[in-house]
């Protein structure tokens, strides 16, 4: 498959690795190509900086969110969700028309302090809103409940632990469900929440999440839904 | 222990209950003690009328908010959240400042149909109201993240599943931990998040849990924080 990830960044990263591993043409798309091949800057979490990340993954190739997108049969929104309408809007409409979209993101917003607050909340989500912007988009949420390497590699964890999918359109849910079939998730652990309104359940969970990681002292956990 | 249970719905019967097994004196608040007394309704979940279920559990005692608190020496909020503040504020300031306040409530705001939202949610949360508004009572936010059963029978579900904890006061959630394990709750099952603000991250998993609720069928399920 050929796959467009937007967002260079820690999930993105992981993301486009893993694809790769398992033989997808990975393209990651970024809002200026010059600026992210040159960044030689180590992100806020101390994870080496891209230009020093590409010369190891040089068959990962790097292109303007539109062409990314134009190129790609499915798609990854790994971009912060503070900017992911741009991002989206960046790649263009006819760019995104009929395809799925694997929404990653959540709406973290750091201006009021650590930890960061979600925006929107409630009675709207970052999901809902990147549907609502591109109706022909096929938005399904999931994996935005957990850290990156746990995504990927969910066997990381001993015991079982759950990974949330939510979107309108169900074939793209069977396609998202398959894509993390593919990276490691048992199907009895893919919890289908419904339309894509439940994003707003699995966005919320980020200010339980944010408090875990500071209260376990990691951020390698993940819920399990306990149940007979 | 004398403890005052303020609140007759489902969750405050729940706990009064299991309170009364423990041997506890248990003393049970509400705004109008001959309304209460008589009220011969199911609620909306078709549980039996107050009536009906006093007649079975006669040895608790119904009070008024005021006379119910005055006496406890520890309280458990199991009021609405929408009406929680209104219920303290009955229960009196000179008859809290001192306790320890167990906050089980949800601010769930059903005036936008269902699911519900939450009110207050994301920069603020029931249990800083409570605490903001009687800086003299101890507020322990725990066991508003499950259904009622679970809460007093953990063993219930077959695997481990957690509770949290959250509050300003450490001798108040030593007490708070002592009253879980009574119930059952294994101590390392308990998860200590930090102070009162930790209750915006519990009361924003009602948004996933009503979500699971609907697409597990089932109420009994809680979550399980995953870790090597």
């Amino acid at each position: 498959m050929k796959v467009a990830i937007l967002g260079t960044g820690m999930v993105g990263r992981v993301i486009a690795t893993k694809l790769r591993m398992l033989n997808h043409q990975v393209i990651l798309g970024t809002r200026s190509v010059e600026n992210t091949l040159n960044n030689e800057k180590k992100d806020a979490y101390g994870n080496v900086s891209f230009k020093e990340w590409h010369l190891q993954n040089s068959d990962i190739e790097l292109k303007t969110f539109a062409d990314a997108a134009y190129e790609a049969e499915i798609l990854f929104n790994c971009t912060g969700g503070g900017v992911s309408l741009a991002a989206l809007e960046a790649a263009g409409k006819s760019n995104l028309d009929g395809k799925v979209l694997i929404d990653l993101a959540n709406p973290l917003d750091f201006s009021n302090g650590m930890p960061p607050t979600l925006n929107p909340v409630n009675t709207d989500s970052l999901g809902e809103q990147i549907q609502r912007k591109f109706p022909m988009l096929k938005v399904v949420k999931t994996l935005n409940t957990m850290n990156a390497g746990l995504m990927v590699d969910p066997g990381k964890l001993k015991g079982d632990h759950n990974v949330f999918i939510c979107g309108n359109d169900e074939a793209a849910k069977a396609t998202a469900r398959e894509v993390l079939q593919s990276m490691g998730w048992k199907p009895n652990l893919i919890i289908d929440l419904g339309d894509i309104t439940n994003a707003r359940g699995t966005e919320m969970l980020l200010p339980i999440w944010l408090r875990l990681w500071n209260a376990l002292e990691t951020a390698e956990f993940n819920f399990h839904i306990q149940k007979n």
